[in-house]
């Protein structure tokens, strides 16, 4: 190896560099005009104080950077009839690959009124960054992008999730030297390491120094470039350095770059491909591209004396003020007609043909390349049948199975299923086996590049189970995956998720915006197994504890969040099912691994699930038919509550066997919110019907307790709810004693109901009294054993003293 | 340069290798026992079923590496009296810092009924992992930590933020090969462009490669040693290493490297302290060192015929159903013999001499540093008196202030005051300018030790402001710091603080849980400032919205959160005045940056900040002293929901100047909750003499509307609750845009008064027609104009037409 900075210039034809830069300045005239016209856009009068925005706003100083590496993917992918596409990092740079599309004129083609014309071109320009027109960042508007950009991070972990199983697919990604500085990023470098050059596509990064952030130089950026090299050798790269600010020389050595790079990546993947089964394969040393251009190049490079160009100062709008300024509105005349608009495009505002020699044709242009609309080339997943997962359930109770376990059989045959198609990947972080999934090993393994030592594994090359302790990593790969029209499953413990919250949001905020662009086809929803949940501690503890995630989503757009509680194993299944067929959501689903009560048939579960909440008639003790409302409604959602109100109910039964007790189970969290608030949303005929108006509802959630207020406010019988939950309350124990130390056990539920329902509180103080024993008897007990008191984990439904069914 | 991987074995004496040995020895066998004993804790008798716990619980894996570096770090301690603490990155690892604690004695100090003898290493065994007792990881139960390693990631940038400002300080930092995937962790090495060598201590990061996480291969681990090499060369590091599975020869080597890591760390920074004043300074190469010994070292090689230690399968307990298993537990006692426990302890079971010959005295062991219990070294902080930042406010809503600029000259002279001290610290992720303080840096520049350009500004050796683009650095350098017995805040965007949500978590949890130790001494807040908030999206747009940070935080608990909405500049003084003095929370303060109203002077800020909610008499038309009831209530919470409610207001009194209109405003939001379930809640009598017990309240608040109906969901007047907020409606607009897409502007407010006050419907039937009128013009006009109607944007609440004070 060495370590001299290595570069290579391209032998470029004299037409050829003409192309390149004439579109160059091109996209850089469209930048610049997006930001500051509202009127005369080609420039055909002198430029006058009505023709500049009232608010300039836009990113100006990525945006050179980006459109001259559009204009050099373009002239690569032609010149090899390449499939690719780019992931653009500094996102901030909107106007960029707007203008870059515009060109292309994939813009025109989805945005009809808007063409690639003058008129188009006053359009184009008028709405960016204008209220109800095109934001700033690369938003789902922009055909061929898949991310946004606004929150940085994660350019590089989705354009490993676009390269994945998408083995003829090259994937650029830039990545602005601000974003390299974040957690995300630095830890997405090594998922060259998770990369099969046989089943994956290629990921090219571009690291993009143009030195500087909103304030700062950037840390990457003041590398020496020896230790920059070494840098990025140690993530497994070998780097092509391209720098300068004479446009001729950048021309050539990023031209000689993307040649070399591109070869270098088909020299791998070749030898990857044609490689002897069976031998021992070198994980590749992929190509990394290091450009090094000034931050704003070929705009102002002083304003007021200031230098601007090649500084931070060129962040947003290098010239402010121009309405006001007449000296800035000369200086931004002058810095437009540097490009010589008059070259590019013709007197009808339509590129010329130098602009356009080298952009690719059809689908193979940037902008409308379908990996970046994935939902056209997503297919159905074929779900196998739910009965050979499903577990035997011949009375409520009387058995036990580890729900996530018995989704992982489900999850084994769905692996069988899409072994050719190569169209579902499971995502985890360290967690698939620990969280019970690992049932799917007999189907494939876990992708791993790295060396492979003889204890180890399930590891494989092209395995589609994904493994990094990093839930960023696992997040960024999947929304990746997805957006480019595959599905997939994140397992991630329940407290742990957070970790990703403000990905989530991001995620969520683009299916929204996308769901509104009837371009954009619909693409499989991300969907989040969490499990490792609240409820059990035996050898974690407080730090695992937060079931918040679920909070989190339910503040975003009703029209893409859901979020289910499956009791059981087989609701599990019928949860899992709906889920994984579904389209453009974002659906969690919190479900346990350690042994539960199986409580309803896969029938019964199926027609659970569907209708979200329902009556359990057989745990409560309501005489059907009567008409008459239940004495009390024992309300749950989630496993551990779930099994702590049937336990309650079963107490109840057998202590005080007049009163009148309905168990209602609710799965779809969104059921429980107004209809006109959320798609699955109750009315509230159907709500009363399941919580009457007017009896107490004793409610036991999964997490913490004013989520289930938040949701039920408007409803009638709200006065008369009183929930338990998980409230900050935890340590590393027994599973029982979780439950006590959030008043959330059985023995509080009875007391609870004691409490509300009228005229109880004498009639059953004895039967209080008995409850608030065990209880007490817990606690000696379990500092005594560590154990929980055997009445507690000896428990069963079916028991014949407490009824059962 | 080399690229040879650098090892260095120490000269170790007969009796400092047998006192390092038996050291480690001891450590692994309280580590097992920890994991395995109920009784008979020094092997008195051959042990019985009865002997092992009922629950298997806790990580062996990475303890015997733990204990080695405990060894190791007391003799360089020990040895050159050095000012040290470590942050133990793999926190899983629990039993082994406890046990260390417990063999330097610091243990039995803070918890005197677990004494150095055989008595308390019974209840040291016990205890661990036991229900009511030590949690698995490190908690803050164990002295010595200021890191609990549960949620993985955050280890480096903790290191550091206790090395700022603490020049004598080594920080060592176990790094597990596991938490180095994540990304926070993998951008925590570019701290060390960061740290200042001559005001600021040293970090020595050890990555400990033990090859393995729960279930797969870790894949630091797994890269070839030059690669490696290239990498910590990368991140600007020298490499030392050290690998090996014999113990003799392993610990001649960490020794070694730790003696020349400390010796190059001295040179580094005489170099730096001793260099001319105004020289060009090199950023120093800091030693790392790279530790590779087996996972589960000294447990059992093989069960059942399966190889464990070395291997993932000793992750957490390696021999499992000891007390049901007969082989197990033979395995089991040979193991824990084969540390030969009679030579480590005598016969009443305290530690022989040997054990304890290299534990540092009294606060150099890593047990009782006050480092790691930062309160003990806390200063008050010298925060400057309001007056001179204060905005003059001769009426309210006269003038206008951008309220983090006017709190930038408070911190400015907050800097000056602790210049000397150097105790406080401001963090923003290359934001400080864009959130308007940077009027700072007339007292402290940003800290930065790589290369300087001439048109840099502000940089600085030694500067006190940290600017990276990391939240999850900023964050975890503010932890570090805070913990380590110092003051800070750290600015962010409100809607990127997501990025650190469960960051946000673990302290939290962590504060909890230390105001429970009484030894542990209260440390300054973490104060988050919230500011380019959700209202204001002139140049950014949807993926910049969020202000649900504030939900996240108040689902923790109410001992420790705080969440204050200051409506304008003097209540954002008052506020941070309080924040910053204040001990053990996490406080949320949202202000925004842009030109807000003045509402209040200085006392009146005060005031209303000290009372958290009240009404404004003059912003309101009811009749003092009539003792009648409003007949609507505008509530408000946030800067733009203020301004919007008071020009509702404002327009009332001129539309309907019959209508009794009351003012609340509330900074402080959980007063809104009831006095028993946070101590700032109001009681009913308070707050319904504020919201009426029946009359209707329009509440605009900043954020998720259904906060405030979580919030007071028990309140006598909740039914008449109508709650305006932000409702995930947003893109790049205007001011006014955003407030209107979510129904939150001062003409909805009006129509919602008119809707909702009994009677008004048809009274007031043509002033709602002329509300609706305004809105709809709005929209016109912002698709005309691209910018607000003259009659919202040159809007003043002290404007004759309206009324006013």
């Amino acid at each position: 190896m060495t370590l001299t900075v290595e570069r290579r210039a391209a032998v470029l034809g004299a037409d050829e560099l003409a192309a390149l830069d004439a579109r160059w300045r091109a996209a850089n005239y469209l930048t610049a005009g997006q930001l500051y016209l509202l009127g005369n856009p080609l420039l055909t009068e002198p430029l006058r104080p009505e023709h500049i925005k009232p608010r300039l706003l836009g990113h100006w100083g990525t945006s050179p950077g980006l459109n001259l590496l559009h204009a050099h993917l373009n002239r690569v992918i032609r010149a090899r009839d390449l499939d690719a596409m780019c992931v653009w990092g500094p996102g901030h740079g909107g106007p960029a690959v707007v203008a870059g599309t515009w060109l292309d004129g994939t813009w025109s083609e989805v945005y009809p009124d808007v063409p690639r014309d003058g008129a188009g071109m006053a359009r184009l320009f008028r709405q960016f960054s204008f209220p109800g027109g095109v934001p700033s960042h690369v938003a789902p508007d922009v055909p061929g992008s898949i991310h946004e950009g606004g929150e940085l991070g994660y350019s590089l972990a989705h354009a490993y999730g676009a390269a994945l199983d998408n083995p003829g697919l090259l994937v650029a990604c830039v990545i602005g030297d601000g974003e390299a500085e974040t957690g995300p990023l630095a830890g997405s470098w090594h998922a060259n390491k998770f990369l099969d050059p046989v089943h994956d596509g290629a990921v090219l990064p571009v690291l993009h120094l143009n030195g500087w952030k909103i304030a700062n130089p950037a840390v990457l950026a003041r590398l020496p470039e020896e230790e920059l090299t070494q840098l990025l050798r140690g993530y497994g790269h070998d780097p092509l350095f391209v720098s300068g600010d004479r446009p001729e020389l950048v021309h050539r050595e990023l031209a000689g770059a993307l040649d070399e790079a591109v070869e270098r990546i088909g020299r791998l993947q070749r030898a990857a491909r044609g490689g002897a089964a069976g031998g021992v394969r070198e994980r590749p040393r992929w190509p990394v591209i290091v450009l090094r251009t000034p931050k704003g190049w070929t705009g102002p490079d002083e304003v007021d004396g200031l230098p601007v160009a090649g500084t931070w100062r060129s962040h947003q709008v290098p010239l402010d003020g121009v309405r006001e300024n007449p000296r800035h509105l000369r200086q931004l005349e002058t810095w437009l007609r540097s490009y010589r608009p008059e070259e590019l495009f013709d007197e009808l505002g339509r590129p010329r043909d130098a602009v356009l020699a080298q952009v690719p044709q059809g689908t193979r242009r940037l902008g409308s390349t379908p990996h970046a609309n994935g939902g056209l080339l997503l297919r159905e997943l074929p779900v196998p049948p739910l009965e050979a997962a499903a577990v035997k359930v011949a009375r409520p109770g009387s058995t036990l199975h580890e729900p996530t376990q018995v989704l992982g059989t489900l999850l084994t045959e769905l692996m069988r299923a899409t072994a050719a198609r190569r169209d579902f990947r499971l995502m985890g972080p360290d967690e698939t086996a620990s969280n019970r999934l690992d049932a799917v090993y007999e189907a494939t393994g876990k992708e791993w590049e790295s060396a492979v030592l003889e204890v180890d594994r399930h590891l494989e090359h092209g395995g589609r189970v994904m493994e990094v302790l990093s839930e960023h990593l696992c997040q960024g790969w999947l929304e990746g995956y997805l957006l480019t029209g595959r599905h997939g499953l994140f397992s991630c413990y329940e407290a742990f998720v957070h970790i990703v919250d403000s990905m989530a949001n991001q995620h969520i905020k683009w299916l929204r915006s996308a769901r509104r662009l009837p371009w954009r086809a619909p693409i499989a929803s991300l969907n989040y197994l969490l499990t490792s949940h609240v409820w059990r501690q035996d050898h974690n503890g407080f730090s695992h504890q937060d079931p918040g995630f679920v909070d989190h989503v339910l503040n975003k757009s009703p029209e893409v969040v859901r979020v289910y509680l499956p009791p059981d194993a087989n609701t599990l299944l019928a949860c899992a099912d709906h889920v994984l067929r579904s389209r453009d959501y974002v659906n969690v689903v919190v479900a346990g691994k350690q042994p539960c009560f199986d409580w309803l048939d896969l029938e019964s579960a199926r027609a659970h699930c569907a209708r979200g909440a329902g009556i359990w008639e057989w745990a409560g003790t309501e005489s059907a038919g009567t008409g008459r409302e239940p004495d009390v409604v024992l309300a749950c959602a989630g496993d551990v509550p779930t099994q702590e109100t049937l336990a309650a109910a079963w107490l109840l039964r057998r202590e005080l066997p007049g009163l009148s007790v309905r168990v209602v189970n609710v799965v779809d969290m969104a059921r429980l919110l107004p209809a006109e608030e959320h798609p699955h949303g109750m009315s509230d005929g159907e709500y009363d019907a399941l919580f009457t108006r007017d009896r107490p509802v004793i409610f036991a959630y999964h997490g913490y307790p004013w989520l289930i207020h938040r949701l039920t406010y408007r409803r009638a019988g709200h006065d008369q709810l009183h929930v338990r939950g998980y409230r900050e309350e935890g340590t590393t124990t027994t599973p029982f004693d979780m439950v006590v130390r959030n008043d959330l056990d059985r023995y509080r539920l009875v007391m609870d109901v004691i409490d509300r329902v009228p005229g109880l509180a004498v009639r059953a103080a004895g039967v209080r009294q008995r409850m608030a024993d065990v209880r007490f008897r817990h606690e000696r007990w379990i500092r005594e054993h560590g154990d929980d008191l055997p009445e507690v984990s000896g428990w069963r439904w079916d028991d014949g003293e407490g009824g059962g069914s």
